[in-house]
């Protein structure tokens, strides 16, 4: 299976010259191990060239919700890419497996190279929006509704305004008496 | 604001030449208006260029699930662009809004052009990706486990036979036990 990197050139992406600073090696990881852990710095992906990994994350009262399996060909990675971000999933491999870790400066080296192109800047706003879903499925599956909140406001910042109550209860799936009630609980937060 | 067509050339994605078959207008929708329901066919994309647009599901209930706003330079679309595939999303305005709304026909023309280069079709893993990641969502919201667990088995073919069942419980947030139920329920199904 090709590296990543390779992807990339083929793809007419990146020109082997703009990749040149960046190695990515492969390796060996026994099932079992944790390769990361949510709360973290330095989110990182994982592309997967043999075996199996899963991600998922640990709400509150220690119950496990996997967030998705990861098997040959496919990647990893919580898209939480600025400088000392926490991740927000925890990545382990169920089958021993063979990997492509991508290291958080390598990553923002290729989003700087994707920045100064157009058609690559278009897959930055893509990822972005994997990024963004990515998040409303793993605090839909494990958050409570004050952080569900919180990310909506940080979602649709110039939205928020536009729209009635009601429905903003209904994304967050709560409701609007609930609603009401983290708002003065966020109220009091700050 | 830029039409959806000339961002596409701006971008470099494709050339005037290319797109001169496809012809979307911009069109003036009422507040309240229902734009595309759930279940029929012929899934379409909102590209909001004025106004606020709301995506949503209607669970056996009756309740509403709220999936995502659109303001000025969103795109709204369930990404269920196959022949004949249902809509998963009811789309209406919550205000008067300025939309180009692109048929099924100019989506697969889209779509075509795409595969044709190598750039593009990276965009078009990336679209499935996110077409995968907001099923994953609207299911989560409002489906039952056993759609799910379709779901599960239709996304991840290779994997099933991998994963110990309790992953997949754990995937689909419902007990080992209750997911055994879901299974013989399902072998009775078919």
């Amino acid at each position: 299976m090709k590296s990543i990197l390779k992807k990339l050139i083929t793809n007419g992406i990146l020109s082997p010259h703009e990749i040149s600073s960046i190695q990515i090696k492969e390796t060996k990881i026994n099932k079992g191990t944790i390769l990361q852990r949510a709360g973290e710095p330095g989110g990182r992906a994982f592309y997967v060239k043999e075996g199996l990994v899963r991600a998922y994350t640990i709400d509150e009262k220690g119950k496990e919700h996997i967030f998705m399996f990861a098997s040959e060909g496919w990647m990893v990675s919580d898209f939480e890419w600025r400088e000392n971000a926490p991740a927000l999933l925890f990545v382990d491999c169920i089958e021993d497996s063979l990997l492509e870790i991508i290291e958080q400066n390598d990553i923002i080296k290729l989003n700087r190279l994707f920045e100064t192109k157009q058609v690559p800047n278009q897959i930055n706003q893509l990822m972005n929006r994997i990024r963004v879903l990515q998040k409303r499925i793993i605090l839909l599956m494990s958050a409570d509704t004050l952080t569900r909140y919180e990310d909506f406001i940080e979602t649709y910042p110039d939205i928020v305004q536009r729209v009635p109550q009601r429905m903003i209860a209904s994304y967050l799936g709560v409701t609007p008496e609930a609603l009401s009630k983290i708002k003065s609980k966020m109220l009091k937060k700050h």
